[in-house]
């Protein structure tokens, strides 16, 4: 896991190097001609966390209507939706999970243009869609996703800045910026220390951001075993608020831009009630929290998830070896898991 | 909270009496009429569930796709999305919320014909959209959200159901199995005491019943403050499972049908895991897990979250008692929030 977060900068300077032969074009070009009305996204696990990000872009940028599938209307249930102008991504690492295969399958009968995001050009999701990109991360060996998710991030991006036109090259400077900020690895050892005997724990952040807590969440879940609950700062005060305490620590991803001015509020009210936040973003957030880690100002708010996330799965990495567990291999997983 | 929960086969009893008066015919007609190739749901907190129950049907019933919309898109970041041909529905208790009220605004301007499911006909939801279905709960006091719920699912199965066409009546045995159920108030109360001292919990459900699993997690939270999550049996797979161990209690939601057929692999995986379960439905189920709540048999699966709710809130309410808290009026919670 170490190593595959390591590795990420190298990886996004490979696709943005290579996405010609991803199979970028092709994909662009095919929703540019479909003029799609709406997009629906189908994952799970690590990759739903890409498609809730790809949702925002797609909310934003391609001011189009977007939904997260529930696979199992079309698996289990076997609805059969009428889905002409609808473009149907499918995001998974191994391409490999049969219920979102069926999707890609229903996705495309309906009238889908269905288009894969992998990381197996080889896997029955790429062959079940009109289109596949490949993320081109490697063989990913953790069972813990981190670099397959960044590559995630990124394929999607570019796929769909190119689908709105006027790309602006900022991306060009991620792979700098994410190697400075995987060799900050000795900082967040020394931050994982305080969640050492952590058994709860909430995530928070707005737009772009809400899919780093999400999958922030999801890691400490699953290398750490802290019991992370992932809220969007919005939804946190509705209800789940009632958790917060000194003792239930919160990690609030707070980016330059509209979602982390958005967190206002949820930072505010968080502060009322004496809760222990670390913020992970911007330099205000950072200096007006118990703790933080600041990270590199002037990134386009949309680019921040891919950043960002780094540091919080060296956390959960970190907490987990505390721990004495092993982040390789967490107990009751498999890397690969198929579900119907 | 007590009163509340206990009233809900009579706000059932009295909307489908008087469901005429609740501007569903009107609604009704008006989505008919426009024949909407796509369904947006908005909403926070409970009444997200609402929306996530109606998602099922609107995908499984009325073959139509279907998204939640991430309120921060059209508000913070001020998108302003295509939406002719869309259905836009706003779920709500109180109708209040200044986010979901832009957000239909913005679906209205952007072409959608709107519909507002509220508790508050004079609220400004139920102003903002072009048609208001009342749920019709009655003055609603506790801070956390019971007969509302219920209330919010029934209005939209009935709303979605009509549209379909062909509705079949089978609602109408709702409120007697209801009233059954919420007698057996001792029997949850002698499970409570099971909890009393668990920090951390996952729920879990399929299908139709996963909107309970969500539900049933944030009325353990907001009430009891335990730190529970709530996860798809599907999602449960792809990495949260590593949070089970024999100390984190599971509370399964397992009803008669597909949903509850397609549970059967993650009951398996539990057991392996040596999880505890409490299952909530199915006979089978209950008699295969460590403890359970048996539900009425023979309720159609997507009746099933209107009952199987009724016993979780009450083993919330029963749990935050027994730990001294006043479930009424939780800590850092307001009847009414407003996020923007």
């Amino acid at each position: 896991m170490a190593a595959e977060i390591a590795e990420q900068p190298d990886v996004w300077r490979r696709f943005l190097a290579d996405g010609a032969d991803a199979g970028l074009a092709a994909a662009v070009a095919a929703i540019r001609a479909q003029q799609p009305r709406m997009v629906l996204l189908v994952a799970r696990g690590t990759s739903d966390h890409a498609a809730l990000y790809a949702k925002y872009l797609v909310e934003i940028e391609l001011r189009l209507p977007a939904g997260l599938v529930s696979p199992s209307t079309m698996t289990a249930y076997g609805a059969q939706p009428d889905l002409r102008d609808v473009l149907m991504i499918g995001v998974s690492q191994s391409g490999g999970s049969p219920d979102l295969v069926r999707c890609l399958e229903v996705g495309r009968a309906g009238g889908a243009l269905t288009v894969a995001v992998t990381n197996n050009a080889a896997s029955a999701l790429a062959a079940a869609a009109h289109h596949h990109v490949d993320v081109l991360a490697g063989a990913e060996r953790a069972v813990a996703a981190t670099k397959s998710y960044t590559a995630q991030l990124l394929a999607l991006h570019e796929l769909l800045m190119a689908v709105r036109g006027n790309p602006d090259g900022s991306v060009a400077s991620l792979p700098d910026l994410g190697a400075a900020l995987v060799a900050r690895d000795a900082e967040i050892a020394a931050l994982a220390v305080r969640y050492r005997f952590a058994q709860r724990l909430l995530t928070t952040g707005r737009g772009y951001s809400y899919a780093t807590a999400r999958e922030a969440a999801l890691k400490l879940m699953e290398t750490a075993y802290v019991s992370a609950q992932a809220f969007s700062g919005a939804d946190l005060l509705h209800g789940p608020l009632a958790l917060v305490e000194p003792q239930v620590p919160v990690l609030a991803v707070v980016a330059e831009g509209i979602g982390g001015d958005a967190m206002g509020a949820t930072l505010a009210r968080l502060r009322e009630l004496d809760a222990d936040v670390c913020a992970f973003g911007r330099a205000d957030a950072v200096a007006a929290a118990a703790t933080g880690i600041a990270l590199p100002p002037g990134v386009p708010e949309r680019l921040s998830p891919i950043l960002e996330i780094l540091p919080l799965q060296q956390l959960a990495r970190h907490v987990a070896v505390d721990r004495g567990g092993d982040p390789d291999a967490p107990r009751g997983l498999r890397k690969i898991t198929e579900t119907l």
